[in-house]
């Protein structure tokens, strides 16, 4: 029906909202379509800092993707998605013979879209290396002209220099990819050693999609590097995340930054000041994530007590998450409410027993470390 | 399968939150479980006031209504009502050859359960006259035995005077109903002028259920009475509302509080700093549907601008609703985005002409009369 | 604001349908409104015969239920479920201060609106002992005057006998039922044992609420006993289950009838043509989870075929799930598929190496036995 | 991540359906994982004819559309969807700088994959003329060698006979698409005449999206042509569809074939035995509509009867919908339910005065003219 600029068809229908207009002889039945809104993730401010919403890993036709680069935009707007970047492959072209590669084509397919509909789109790539050392993701890149497409072994290192010449933030792909493992097992590879003590590697993405690399944590741990969630999206969200359930939402890395631009949250991957996300959990330094758990989750004052036939008096509570966060609780030191689901923008009652300052919980659906959840202590 | 005391055991339950325990060869299924969560109605404080929703309207098993009095107290808490009233007919109850009546004996058997489960209990009666006058509540009454419960016309003076005698904070319901109509019509009363004239008047039902009583809503604005708005629920309030779509919610009055207690909550209604609240609508005075719209909603700087084909330059600015009421603008004054729809939690985008101070936006969600919607200026 | 006999007024709507008519100076406000519909549980005939819901074991206000009777027909008949049973406890009723005891009565307050609604309703009633022996439930009773109050052990065959006189159909309640366990766990109890001896037991609940009683199925299976599953629900059923979500249902005996009438049911039961359901999983004897599954599921023909890089050829099929039910497939001989999860209403694709007969799976949602899943082999 | 083949790769985990495993030291969290199945569009045969959901009007990157071709056969297969057919434009090609034109190369690309899906695909084109006389689809086309690039209205009739010498099924798109229309207004053209004399011209599209052209409607039954809905979708589905709701579809045909085929397409596309789709809406020629509606909906035996106040005796009777469609019924003559609305899957009551033998009732959800519904009998 279209016979304009897509592009522009598209971001004129976000700005429009609803478009119920009726030609001449046709009756718009519009019951069925889909509301054009942005979708707020709720996260208030962490220490005054604002809490970006970002996915760092994915692809469209350009390279092996099966969307137009618009689509990226869309769906982030839909979704309430603060930053983007398209990191096509460099080595790896399967739609070729179709589609003319370039690898920030996408970019430039789809930057005037995104500044249209606020969404910050970072220029990047993905460095696909063969296995070992397997793939590293390059952000704040300007220019594909110098990128190192040959990808055997030997050129291996050249490719890193060339988006480290470019001044990129590099971060190591899902650690335990299946083609990256030497006999069902990854480790911390000697190529990606020599990266980190030449300070080329900046961050490990620890959950790529639906996927938790424990390892990769507990390297970011320890080394001090910037722990980052993506998608990797290929297909479109819609179709591998169940967006139409309830506080679904895609994987993401949250960015805690000064303000909303890409130099902010260039400065907080640079700090590490992130927290990976993915369905109900979260990963991260221990600091960042007790951080953002005081930051969504307060405990009220006790609104009620009652005395039991033991004569113990019990107080209680409402503890409240201000958070499309999802929280876990089991008590791990003191007399009271044994288990606590946080539902996002929910409140549970709390009781405890009189007398105590405060309760010890351990936040099941966080991962501070492989192994290690947070605790938190909750006073009363 | 129970024979311990409902109340307890329900509020125990929703003490636990979940409840997955196995016992010794019983097996637990629990996918299908109504997860147990308070959800919270977002909306930011106005002014320095919390905004509490409120329900003064329904009944239970005790007069005409069909559910035991602690399932209005589950029903509140999940969907995150703070405060409800009983508000048992006087002169009616049809259940009576099965049920004890008793005007507060509802909220005598849900007292408890209440102030476990931090819903706000008010005490409350319907007084409910012959057609015309109707039917009033009283709030905030302490005591049934001095009820009138002889409903001839005769006696409409002193019903009304007996819980004017409690200190009663009094409404009239549903002035437009059908039965309260005289040849199809309905008005202001002599009846209802006198309550007014002596004081015994304090509010006026605009909102009931589904319907929007609208010359109800201008004799409040005219007389300075305060803006109700109530479910009347007899039924389940999920077989009345579709509470399984996302954005629904029972009719219900904001009051603008000092703090979340049922004395604030007199001093609010008593103040008329109350918004009635029903689909999609707002209902109220203008100052304080203006209030709640600034807390609500914001407009951000410009992230963006373009210049058309006529050489005019338009601006992007992000508008977001961070309360889960709904919006929607139409342009009456300014160069810019023509309608707007702002869902709960979520932005869109609007465009402006560059070179304007402001732009000029009817509410057309609200009722700030019978024939008025609210007007607002976003300043660019 | 009704001040009409209840009953009729929700029948009445229902009946209508939708209600969106407009009072002079009222205006309705529906958007948010529940839409009144019958949902049809979609499950095919089994053998020539319906498949009715039923569930046989509900309270009210009369016993330590929370609804008036009339809530629990309009929740069957928005669920789809043919036929219920009020079965109130004849020993047990702690809201006697309020309402007026009478095990039959919930039955006659509700029975208008059940026949105008098309729900079948059967008396029944709860013989609620101590424990051990526990819970009875008697079905298709016809008088509550003769039933045994006295809950004192001595009487407990009394209490028995009272409805195998009326010649009910009855099934022991919830066997692993905490109270009714010894020392933490459930046994055939002597009690049981003289009533199965002397035909006055009839069937099992295998499953109560979300809980399945793993040996009441084996008694069930070993004793040819009629295997029941039911809500016992005293709570509204939305509250308890999950019911905004897609899929979700009350647990349910599952009747294999000749028609649909209170006297088939009785046959079915007696016959013991049932099967349970809840959560994702049946329950039942192998012979009729069997056919269930085989009305429901179909494996098209062969649509497509693909030889692999071992030349070994692989032919593709659609198994297709006419139901509303779950199934869960798991491989268990043959070279296929290895897992297939049947949605309702939804098909998946199937492929198996060609020259086989045959594929065998086991039914992993299925139980026709405590330690035991349906055994089914696909024709290719 | 994936450095494999992409179709591949989908059409895989369509097969496995669910993909939990753990790879070592991967943790998977698979709860807001989209599942895979495919959805089953409820309706049934009409007169032994398989009612076949077909969408014949879309794109991908290769014309306009934003997705590559394998995502409209995932869509298909999710939404179950039976055919579908790329119809990519000849003369418009706005992605050529990026990627290689190709009519059928769409087509190509996503054969192998909705072979295994087991989604029907058909070739074919858009041929986008200027305007008028504007867009035509030939389906069932071969080869894409001999299509007229050239958009000059010279070449218009060049144009469709070269899709008429493929012995393609053609029909005119969209007819009141504003750029068709001539002063805000659109008509049966001449060039569009002259196909029809020459029986180049086999059906009209009747429902495009979310718009209706009702003169469109008309022309189609006066001139015995084919009833066509489509989407003409260009992005995501789940962009234009608000498919998280229930009951929501994409705007379609349903065609009535003897057997699922692209060949019974084709016969049934020739003989008209079509029904196009859109929203809550059915457009179609009477004998058409009036044949789905008997397949979907039946009324039962009376199951009550009451006799009221003025003794008048009346009859109650369930009307069930076994499809997913939806109907909206008002009564026009006979004394009966006045209005009943059959969601999908669902039934109502109806009522009706006994000594009647039938109730006449418009079916205000069905267009059998641009000003008409179908009107059917309910024998009572």
């Amino acid at each position: 029906m279209r016979i304009k600029e897509t592009l522009f068809i598209i971001s004129s229908l976000m700005t429009l909202g609803l478009t119920a207009q009726t030609d001449d002889g046709v009756q718009r039945f519009d019951e069925f379509r889909n509301p054009k809104k942005r979708n707020i993730i709720q996260i208030p401010e962490v220490k005054g800092m604002q809490v970006l919403k970002c996915d760092f890993h994915m692809h469209t036709v350009f390279t092996d993707g099966h969307v137009w680069p618009n689509v990226r935009v869309q769906e982030a707007w839909k979704e309430g998605v603060d930053a983007i970047s398209f990191t096509e492959h460099v080595e790896y072209t399967p739609h070729k013979d179709d589609v003319k590669p370039g690898n920030l084509r996408s970019y430039e397919l789809a930057e005037n879209m995104a500044k249209e509909n606020n969404v910050l789109l970072i220029k990047g790539t993905e460095v696909t290396r063969g296995t070992p050392p397997g793939h590293f993701n390059a952000l704040f890149i300007h220019d594909d002209h110098n990128l190192v497409v040959d990808n055997s072994v030997a050129m291996d290192e050249q490719a890193i220099q060339a988006v480290v010449d470019q001044n990129a933030f590099i971060f190591w792909n899902h650690p335990g990819w299946k083609a990256t493992q030497i006999e069902g097992s990854y480790e911390w590879l000697p190529f990606v050693e020599k990266m980190y003590q030449e300070k080329k590697l900046h961050g490990i993405e620890v959950v790529n999609g639906f996927g938790f690399h424990k390892k990769a944590l507990d390297w970011a741990l320890d080394r001090n590097l910037t722990v980052i969630g993506n998608t990797d999206i290929h297909n479109l969200i819609a179709h591998d995340y169940d967006l139409a359930r309830e506080g679904v939402h895609r994987t993401m890395t949250l960015v805690m930054a000064k303000d909303r631009s890409a130099e902010a949250i260039r400065e907080a991957l640079e700090q590490g000041r992130t927290v990976a996300w993915s369905s109900k959990y979260l990963f991260g330094k221990e600091e960042h994530v007790r951080d953002l758990f005081e930051a969504c989750v307060s405990l009220g004052k006790p609104y009620h007590h009652k005395t039991n036939n033991k004569n113990v008096l019990t107080k209680y509570y409402e503890l409240k998450n201000d958070s499309d966060l999802y929280f876990e609780l089991e008590l791990v030191e003191g007399e009271g409410t044994k288990k606590i689901v946080l539902y996002p923008g929910s409140s549970q009652i709390l009781t405890a027993e009189d007398g105590q300052k405060s309760l010890k919980y351990s936040v099941v659906s966080t991962y501070v470390r492989s192994d290690k959840h947070l605790t938190i202590d909750l006073t009363l």
